[in-house]
């Protein structure tokens, strides 16, 4: 390790693999590099034959934090987007996504669960191709994965272990009688539970769901495998449910034990939910005689016997055993999952035989998807003619006829041209129909069947057209997926509640627009009003003094749309309110296209409208939110008169405070306003004191960041009397630079002139936090409204504890619209919730985080990469151990803790502050020093970014294996976890070797001193 | 439109479809649903049908800049990266990568053409997923699209019509008569282009191709259809080629008017390579009488037919005339190319027939997914007997023998079983063969083929195991692709020069490393040294004093990789290090996770080296790398001694000159060093006045952005003696708070405390760029050092047009690794050579630009959705104005302007200060303000985010067709071209109407004055 040169680089092994830059052409002949590559293959085809015993879920369904924040943020948020048009239960898609994309996931939660209580099994399993995703504007890229934002938001809901309630808008104490009328439901699938679930939020008390079997979920349960859907999602849903007094009578089954519709009639029940679904399998007579003995199932022998065991719901049964070819009859997306379970089960080749041609079978385009990336094989233009079987009884192949289409595109069967393929089994999975069983039909006397066999129903109620009291969903009123049977119950628990009343004579909600209350938990009654100076602020969070607040009909909208308080556009006297050129408001479009500005930068002045505009404006928005903060912007220049006028006029217009613009970066100085003013704290505190002399209501001054200390201007504005301060306004800059030199924005034709702006949004985030806090940290009994990048609940309660009581938002509204208010409350009141609740504690906001310093071993295998060579290694161990039973695998359910009351706004303000020391306050002991660890070999993508980040040559990348290994050369620098490409994927540990300062000579030495410590600490 | 309230909104109708907060859950029926998403849907699919006559290129292929940028940007350009292992030629695709995303087109071209010379056409056609894409470590969600970038790549450098030169290294003049040697390839393919591309930048003189017909390209223009690889890719390869003086002779085929090998060795070519493709069809003996009179095609009388007319190569053939079922005998992707040109020639359905399953079929995914999307169907297990005919002799149908698979997975065919299909065309597309006539096996002659049918040679070298003369590559070799072949080529090429340098007794060149000289051009030779305070930067980029400085064997290796300077990390005298704490470097890794943070807070104070250490690794450095500049950075408390011990001692180590080091914003003021200094001008002024009074060597001074005005600083620095300043030093900030309430980086398991820091990257680049341009006009004639956010050769000439001499990056190192100098210097010479073209200037960097206010004419459709019912009719309204002929399909060539003399950096410095004026020197006329017009409809994704932005109520989103229009109404304030996710959707256009400031209140009389003006303007 002596070198002559301090400047040599140690160990140039270390650096074999660092990137370098080409100086030659390489030459390498193709067949070399033919062999090579596999070493490296990322997209190794894992054949379903690997699969035999796995059978967690699908890896493709499962989205990572990372990818899912990623993809949110990918949204365009579209003005009234065609995804929701697209979706069966008319989910808010794009305001979901949303709050993913600011990792509320509460929020996400309630908008999908207010409009389908199943949204969790839907996000695994809705055909989502040819429902929202197929409307998505971005399928000109790539779309957005709305299935798999739903599943990772409700996924991380569940988590949260959170009950429903019903809405407080319904006045559950005092509801008339005809709210305690006995409902059933009969089967425990999706449409009961989305109708009970329904029916229970407006009210009803008297829900009773009758299921046949010994455990609710219907076809998610038994038939819908536990790789696609696993029983957890289906139980959590039935308990939401629960929460609200929905009964569910297990083991009764209609037409058994006397149960009969007319029975239920005459119990009492005034209206009855058929969701059954359709039990039985659809037959073709060449069929007929086969049993299981003869290795011939049908879909509905095979796949419950496989999701009870799997799924850990009965475990009396056994696994079938395939093996050899199998070949699955039929196309849809039921044939499929026989074909991946046929896998599971020890198949060897598995075949999907149907009579149409590959364009036209009926599974969605997701599911054929994983059958052919699982090597499910195809047999287009055949249908099933006879069977064969040997001596024993076992089937050997399988004669089919072979189709074709006509000139018309016609399917027709060729009976003249035979096929005859060999398999050991078959499965046939045709569909499935109502009749099966004679008692079945009697029970359900009096609902008729239409010539498809479905109910006879109205399909825009879901109401019998045989009965007014019998209501039909799901796959018996003709529904072709879980979603749609959700949406048949919404529809028909609509339904069901107008005919319940209007036979109590009860006339329903006047409001036409009312339908079912939203999806409610304990977060909504989080109160998150704050009182400012006096003010009392429904919620904290308004309009900044900005372009969205331009103009009054704007403020209109915003409050309409649910926003707390608006700064208004600031005006001044007429004399001073100069004209804007154009362009002014600009991003830094190069950077990152279109939507998700990280911010803007803006050369705007004052409104221009006129003073007497705005303070007309000022008086009919108190007059019609008398509940909403409106603050008045002014500005002036150094001028006592126009200064007093201003603020008297707006006193008197209604404004409830009053916001003192002495900020702006950029045009007003030259006029002899904004940071002329602002920055000079002897000026500011003097328009502060003009101010407060003359008005009643309170005076906020806004504070330039553009300054050496922005608590010397808080300092002045406190001298002067402010009420409070508002920081930051926005940031002088220069955001961008054309090929020609010009600025940007770039205002006239030819001349292309320009000035410095003013920066907001993301960019300015760090500097509002910083200046909040140090302003708070100085002066804590001074309120600050905080501005500069705030975007959603979980950043409004960051600013909070750095030290704002409100937040005013501009760039946020500026990247989207008014309705991003709707998630930054949720998000505030779930983060709020989330602090009573000591099991939530620890939690990193919404997101659920390991222990502090866990070394998460990995799962199957240590230290085998999941590429090229190694992969199929790795496949063989997780099955070897699936064999051997795998006890990690089992979830621990804890119980839901039980919630101290939210806390307040106020108690949250500063409290960060706390932590903020100066440097020598930091702890310097070296066992509070860090190392990083790579803790998760399993999630660690093999990127090398740690490696090459790494100034101290610490971390080693293995050249094989691509897996990196921290050395304790590491001193816990930081930089390689703020580079890793996935979260939680790099850890810090406490050192477990002293930290020795490397001062780059005397190398020896320290080496020395490194080996005693060492001995040291392990004598301990 | 007279109201009584200032506050309402003007025209609710506007705001219909603006988006809303659901409060109450929606009722729609199910089958309602199904009826409306029809409506919405985007992702319908076209079938094969609907591209009758349509040979533009596949949609899927193209990217667009913004698609292109984003997925540049997701990569994580990986140590070790797998993708090159994955890639035939070796391309350096991170690197490519690396400048897309840094909008560096000219690098991504050098990078991919140093390695393949047909790199267009293999951006379009590589079959990636079995190549670099199938070994991307983001396999896990999605692959980088590196096919798509570096077609995009190419294509925007190919616009900048930029020849192709010899690089300087090889000292053309002066080569030795072995260069001079006659090299014949035959056939001017990819693989003769790819050797005859190589061998002349190795300095051959004397190179022909000999091309069997009237035009280059080979299979490339021949049998590939144009909507796949256009024959422009293959004319512009063949033009790069010619300009190192290779020579194509056309009309000159094998076997054809006495030309043979052995007559070309007689005729004095010493070598001779043979990459002729396979030219004729394999046939089957069932087949062997039927012709195009038949209905029968094989792919080679099929395809080149096509491509000649629709390439506009030859046009006296007519297009074949398809019509009813085209069976396609095949399952390679030459069947798949022949399935999609069949339906464009009208058929009206397509069926691929081969032998085995589809996951056995030879085509590749990316084809096979091209297939499938246009409706092509599958008939596999099937092998063709026999073809009957009707008595007019056209074909009928088509006898096949069906196939299986065996237990042991072995495919064999079943004579026992026969299928027939109906069809009115077959196209048989089983392979090529060199066998075929018999005259060119002889003129081949002494070359021998195996039993594979392949040429016998070599394959480490491509040369024949028959006659070292010889050589051969491409499909006669082996090869399966059109990367192959061009690999083959380049292996060839390389083994060509051997062997002609030893016929000659030449020694090639002892550089083991040293193979073929980069792709070149004019542009490498761009002069981008400049000069500051005398001292000479090869190039102006450096590394900062920050982590990637933090030891001296870093900057050691940073030289190696081509920094043109290094500042070392701050060094103080001992008594003055201290030891950092950890974790001290943090991005805000929940905005954006890990790779391409946009910047990082760091908490680090100076080095924790000695002095002595850093005084001995400057005097390494300086010896070892004597033509780079290194540059110390001292620092120390107020004290005179300190400085100029520290100044004079770095002085008399070597180094170039001296960076005062006091403006670090963390920590260090609390030691009486960094702001507590650099921010108070007397005390800067002074430190700088004791170091200037001790030293020779320059001296600069870094400036900290954290006060009100830095030319204050710079001032200070200036009367202080200073020769240049460094600007920006990082932000005071806080980046982030966790959910517990501490800060980030949190120091101290349990007492989790912070201090605030110092921000820099992507976040403090309009800061920066606003501190350099604002210093810069002031004191026009003071150096400065640019940095903060310095990432890019892009950036660093908008550094430099701000006003900085040179750049120090940091950020952008930690973010990636030391490689990125190669981007940045070959991005800032293209610059600068673009400005020294006159048809390049109107570019805005390296994309090109439209005119400044095209109203582009929609080529297809006016106002006619790409969704729901309306694509039918788009569709229809293209094949008709395909069938009448669209003469705007055209391209326009322009020849390449002559370049004038590279433009030098200095003369550049600052440039763009002279459009940075006051406000009220910005203009005012209404002639110069805009509106925005949203020009391309064809590009608009249909997502309402103008609408949504627009706060003046100026853009209609039409309800049905969801495309924006402007209104009058419009302001130009530039918001929505702001968010606008399409790049150059939105322009701005001069007003038509004047602009009247809407000040609110007395709107009757402005809509008068509008009119009165309206009229004028018309009169005039």
């Amino acid at each position: 390790m002596t070198s002559k040169k301090v400047s040599q680089v140690k160990d140039p092994e270390l650096f074999k693999i660092y990137p370098k830059i080409k100086k030659t052409a390489t030459v390498k002949p193709t067949l070399e590099g033919r062999t090579e590559k596999l070493n490296w293959k990322r997209n190794f085809k894992t054949n379903g034959k690997q699969k035999y015993l796995d059978f967690t879920i699908l890896p493709h369904l499962m989205l990572s934090e990372k990818e899912a924040i990623q993809e949110a943020k990918r949204c365009l948020k579209c003005a009234d987007a065609p995804c929701t048009k697209g979706c069966p239960v008319s989910i808010d898609i794009k305001a979901f996504i949303h709050c993913v994309s600011t990792r509320n996931f509460y929020g996400a939660a309630k908008h999908i669960l207010s409009e389908n209580p199943v949204g969790l099994s839907c996000g695994l399993v809705c055909p989502v191709s040819n429902l929202c995703q197929g409307n998505c504007n971005l399928n000109c890229e790539l779309p957005i994965n709305i299935c798999g934002l739903q599943h990772f938001a409700l996924d991380t809901f569940q988590k949260m272990k959170i009950r429903q309630i019903r809405d407080p808008c319904i006045d559950f104490e005092n509801l008339p009688e005809s709210y305690a009328a006995k409902i059933a439901c009969i089967g425990c699938g999706p449409s009961s539970i989305s109708t009970a679930s329904f029916l229970a939020r407006l009210g009803y008390k008297n829900i009773t769901i009758f299921e046949k079997n010994s455990y609710p979920g219907g076809l998610s349960s038994t038939e819908i495998p536990s790789f696609r859907l696993p029983y957890e999602a289906v139980k959590w849903e039935v308990s939401l449910m629960q929460d609200l007094g929905v009964k569910v009578q297990y083991n009764t089954a209609l037409g058994k034990n006397g149960m009969t519709l007319k029975k239920l009639k005459e119990d009492g029940y005034q209206t009855i939910f058929v969701g059954i679904g359709l039990p039985f399998p659809k037959k073709i007579s060449i069929f007929n005689d086969l049993k299981i003995k003869n290795n011939f199932y049908t879909s509905k022998t095979f796949l419950p016997t496989v999701s009870k065991i799997t799924k850990q719901i009965e475990n009396e049964n056994q696994l079938p055993k395939l093996n050899g070819h199998v070949l699955i009859l039929g196309a849809g997306d039921t044939a499929i999952d026989c074909a991946l379970t046929a896998f599971r089960c020890g198949a060897k080749r598995v075949s999907l035989c149907f009579r149409k041609s590959i364009h036209d079978m009926r599974a969605v385009e997701e599911e054929l998807k994983s059958a052919l990336e699982e090597g499910v094989e195809l047999q287009p233009y055949i249908t099933p003619k006879s069977i064969n079987l040997d001596k024993s009884g076992k089937i050997v192949s399988c004669n089919f006829y072979r189709c074709d289409k006509d000139d018309q595109e016609k399917y027709y069967t060729d009976k003249t041209q035979e096929v005859t393929i060999k398999c050991k089994f078959i499965i046939s999975a045709f569909g499935s129909q109502i009749f099966g069983e004679q008692e079945l039909i009697d029970a359900l006397d009096p609902l008729t069947f239409n010539q498809e066999g479905f109910a006879n129903i109205n399909c825009k109620t879901m109401q019998s057209n045989d009965e007014e009291w019998i209501f039909v969903g799901g796959d018996l009123a003709g529904g072709k997926m879980t979603v749609e049977a959700a949406n048949d119950g919404k529809t028909a628990a609509w339904n069901i509640h107008c005919y319940i009343q209007k036979i109590y004579n009860n006339i329903i909600s006047t409001n036409k627009e009312f339908k079912f209350p939203l999806f409610t938990t304990p977060v909504d009654l989080v109160d998150i009003s704050n009182t400012i100076a006096g003010i009392k602020f429904v919620n904290p969070l308004g309009l900044a003094s900005a372009p969205c607040s331009t103009s009054s009909s704007l403020i209109r909208r915003s409050f309409e749309a649910g926003w707390g308080f608006a700064v208004t556009k600031t005006f001044a006297k007429d004399r001073d309110t100069y004209p804007n050129i154009s362009p002014r408001i600009c991003s830094e479009i190069d950077e990152n296209v279109g939507n998700n500005q990280k911010g803007f930068m803006n050369i705007e002045l004052n409104s221009e409208k006129s003073m007497k505009y705005w303070l007309k404006a000022i008086q009919e928005l108190k007059e019609d939110f008398p509940d909403r903060v409106v603050i008045a912007s002014i500005s002036a220049p150094f001028n006592k008169e126009d200064w007093i006028e201003l603020a008297l006029k707006s006193e008197k217009s209604g404004a409830d405070a009053i916001e003192l613009s002495m900020s702006c970066p950029h045009g007003l100085e030259e006029l002899g306003m904004g940071t002329e003013i602002g920055a000079v704290p002897k000026l500011l505190c003097q328009v502060t004191k003009w101010v407060k002399a003359e008005v009643g209501i309170p005076v906020f001054v806004k504070l330039t960041p553009n300054v050496h200390d922005i608590r010397d201007l808080a300092k002045a504005a406190l001298e002067g009397g402010a009420d409070a301060i508002t920081a930051i306004d926005t940031v002088r800059s220069m955001i961008n630079i054309k090929f020609d030199g010009s600025g940007w924005p770039s205002v006239g034709k030819t001349e292309k002139r320009t000035i410095y702006g003013g920066l907001s949004g993301g960019y300015i985030k760090p500097l509002a936090l910083k200046s909040i806090s140090s302003i708070n940290r100085k002066f804590p009994n001074l309120p600050i409204l905080g501005v500069g990048g705030v975007d959603s609940g979980e950043n409004a309660l960051k600013y909070i504890m750095a030290g704002a009581s409100a937040l005013q938002v501009g760039s946020a509204i500026m990247n989207s619209d008014f309705t991003i208010i709707n998630e930054m409350v949720l998000g505030l009141k779930c983060l709020l919730y989330m602090k009573s609740r000591s099991d939530l504690k620890e939690w990193e906001f919404q997101f659920p985080r390991m222990e502090e310093y866990p070394i998460k071993e990995n799962v199957y295998t240590q230290s085998v990469p999941k590429f090229g060579k190694y992969l199929l290694q790795k496949i063989e161990k997780k099955t070897q151990i699936i064999i051997n039973g795998n006890k990690d695998l089992i979830i621990n359910k804890k119980e839901i803790k039980q919630s101290q009351a939210p806390i307040k706004i106020k108690e949250l303000v500063g409290i960060s502050n706390q932590k903020v020391v100066g440097w020598s306050d930091l702890s310097h002991k070296t066992s509070d020093h860090v190392v990083a660890l790579i803790v998760d070999e399993e999630n660690c993508l093999n990127c090398g970014k740690c490696y090459m980040s790494c100034t101290y040559d610490a971390i080693i990348f293995n050249e094989k294996t691509h897996i990196p290994l921290v050395t304790d050369d590491c001193t816990g620098c930081g930089l390689c976890q703020s580079v890793c490409p996935v979260i939680d994927c790099i850890k810090f540990v406490s050192r477990k070797i002293p930290y020795i300062i490397e001062n780059g000579i005397d190398l020896e030495i320290q080496k020395k001193n490194n080996e005693i410590y060492e001995k040291e600490i392990r004598q301990n």
